[in-house]
């Protein structure tokens, strides 16, 4: 990497069930948003990076072309659901090897296109083809947490009652709710111990992000990346007491945090993985935020809160603010720069300096992780 | 880009309609010859760029951990028909950046499995949900450009016939065969004046690239890449005399023409976009190989035939080597250096020394094109 990038404008439609609304106008909405707070017309956009998981082939150029982003090279990328990350780390790589000046980032997903009936299992995968799917995996890799460390279902129920209510200060989040710990472990049992509030929805949405070289330090609420790191994973070692998707995680912010010169102290908000309750907890530990077999004390303690040290998905994350595949890492680098900005109202972590974006795409029993991408943003105007 | 960047190994599996055969049989052929080709192992590669254009989500990732690739960066990238070549654009900006050291391009496509019954339209495209699929397209251009310049249908045919013979010499080709004329012209119609042996079947494959800085020249069978160029489509200008997608052929071409610092003429041996005869004829043109208009009658002098001053598509090309998108340009990239090394026994240009690819992906009839690569490979050694 030759220079130092930074983001220079966000944006993300609303997050939610939305059949009605063509991709083409998520795209708009999210797109128009970001350049526009980047200050650039779509002229500008010298390359585009495009994550979508389902979305049938040609959807990210078509929609783009509706906003008048044509003939520039245009790279549509698929890393499960760490697509819209991966779309932002190959962007920052761009513009960090002086390949271009202004890339956009941009995911989109209308999954209620693609789930609106039974679904036909991926035949290419085996163990999807068996039932085994991420509820499943999650769930295993539950019990075999509450074996290994003593994790206990009001902790897991913790982490969605915390992200429901986060969300409750984002207007575009799709499940915002206070709920009792009762009612979370009281709902419809998904797949056991993961309860029907452990589980993040299926959702419409499209987020996008403009970037560019850093400037001067903090100019125009540019917001400086420090690091991005984008891992696939290795053969998950079951004899080991990690549970499944630790050590990817693990690896892939290691890589982050030294590219960036920080520890996980140094954290002042956080956009995690949180698929399903055991997925924050699990992350959280991976990321440093305390020592392994830790997560569920973590999120006990209120440092996880809004209000504590240490702030975990405010925008209500994947559980809450909603999970659109390609969309969702995109969804969480807004959030992270509205963060840093300052310009989080309703569910804004003071003065915060350093965040950092966790996202962890799809896996199979056997393997830790399709991929996991980690980054690191700092405020305009630099750490404290 | 700081170092020039050489082909190291290649790759690919038969092309066919091979259903039986499931996808990591499929890549470990490709990404095992391509490896062994290269002389490294699937431990020394760095970083993936994978193409597919249908591919469940995580089908790439998911055959690469058969073959013992994880932990490294994949990115899975979407193009349409230009997804495996914008998988090998990729990995050729990755190393010539120098992030890595060893990167694998790779594409697959098993379209038997998509297309095996009747065909959903994609309803997120509006054409194709109305039935102007790729063959109305291609054949809409085919009647525009008779009555622009004046093609005959003899002439278009001829493409056909020069490419399924052409592959009489490929043993991996799907459609090798020697036709007539007359057969070529009284096969089925498929979209007015396309007939059936003018246009590329469904194909099962995959193809592999690994790319690495280049070394003294010409060592181990390395073959430089003189430039890659990769571009979106504009709105097609109707009020000109130019057909759908010549103009996005043309810029893409001039950028890396210009990169490689050649001109047309300079070119021994071409890989292009011929999934429909007339498409050929097009690209054969903006290529520079003939004037405006003169595509028709290029094919009639025998100058791209095989034992012509520059042949075009001695593989077969997509209409009759094969055409499974995804692996698609992998498989161009693999034919081109195979005839620059001299090893394509069979069909070999004799003293080939440039070699060119041209892909041509998906596009609408307001578009011109989604996306077209253009790459330049020299042969071991340099130069004439």
């Amino acid at each position: 990497m030759t220079a130092p990038v930074s983001v220079r404008g966000v944006g993300t439609s609303r997050f939610a069930r939305q059949p009605e609304t063509p991709p083409r106008d998520l795209a708009w909405r999210a797109v128009a948003e970001a350049l526009a707070d980047a200050g650039v017309t779509p002229a500008a956009v010298e390359a585009v990076y495009a994550g979508t998981v389902f979305g049938d082939p040609g959807v990210t150029t078509r929609t783009l072309q509706h906003l008048g982003i044509t003939g520039v090279p245009v790279v549509t990328v698929e890393n499960a659901c760490a697509s819209g990350t991966t779309a932002f780390h190959e962007a920052h790589v761009a513009v960090g090897e002086g390949r271009y000046e202004t890339v956009l980032a941009f995911g989109i997903e209308t999954m209620t296109a693609v789930f609106d009936g039974p679904i036909e299992p991926l035949l290419s995968d085996p163990e999807g083809a068996q039932g085994f799917a991420m509820p499943s995996l999650y769930g295993m890799a539950a019990h075999r947490y509450q074996h290994c460390y003593g994790v206990t279902p009001e902790q897991m129920a913790l982490v969605a009652q915390k992200n429901r209510r986060h969300a409750l200060g984002n207007p575009r989040a799709q499940h915002a709710g206070e709920f009792t710990v009762e009612q979370i472990l009281d709902s419809r049992p998904i797949s056991d111990p993961l309860t029907l509030l452990q589980c993040c929805d299926i959702s419409d949405a499209a987020a996008a992000a403009v970037l560019g070289p850093a400037s001067a330090a903090g100019r125009d609420g540019h917001v400086p990346v420090r690091a991005s790191a984008l891992a696939s994973g290795q053969a998950w070692d079951h004899t080991s007491d990690l549970v499944w998707g630790w050590q990817l995680v693990s690896d892939t912010a290691r890589a982050a945090f030294e590219q960036a010169g920080i520890g996980p102290e140094d954290i002042d908000v956080l956009e995690v993985h949180d698929a399903f309750t055991i997925g924050e907890i699990v992350t959280t530990e991976a990321l440093g935020l305390c020592e392994l077999g830790g997560g569920g004390a973590l999120v006990e303690s209120g440092r996880t809160s809004l209000g504590g040290a240490q702030p975990v998905n405010p925008s209500g994350g994947l559980l809450a603010r909603g999970h659109p595949l390609g969309a969702t890492g995109l969804g969480q680098i807004a959030e992270i720069v509205w963060q840093l900005r300052g310009m989080a109202a309703g569910r804004q972590v003071d003065g915060a300096r350093i965040g950092v974006v966790e996202t962890m795409g799809g896996g199979t029993a056997g393997i830790d992780g399709n991929a996991c991408v980690v980054a690191v943003l700092e405020a305009p105007g630099g750490p404290r």
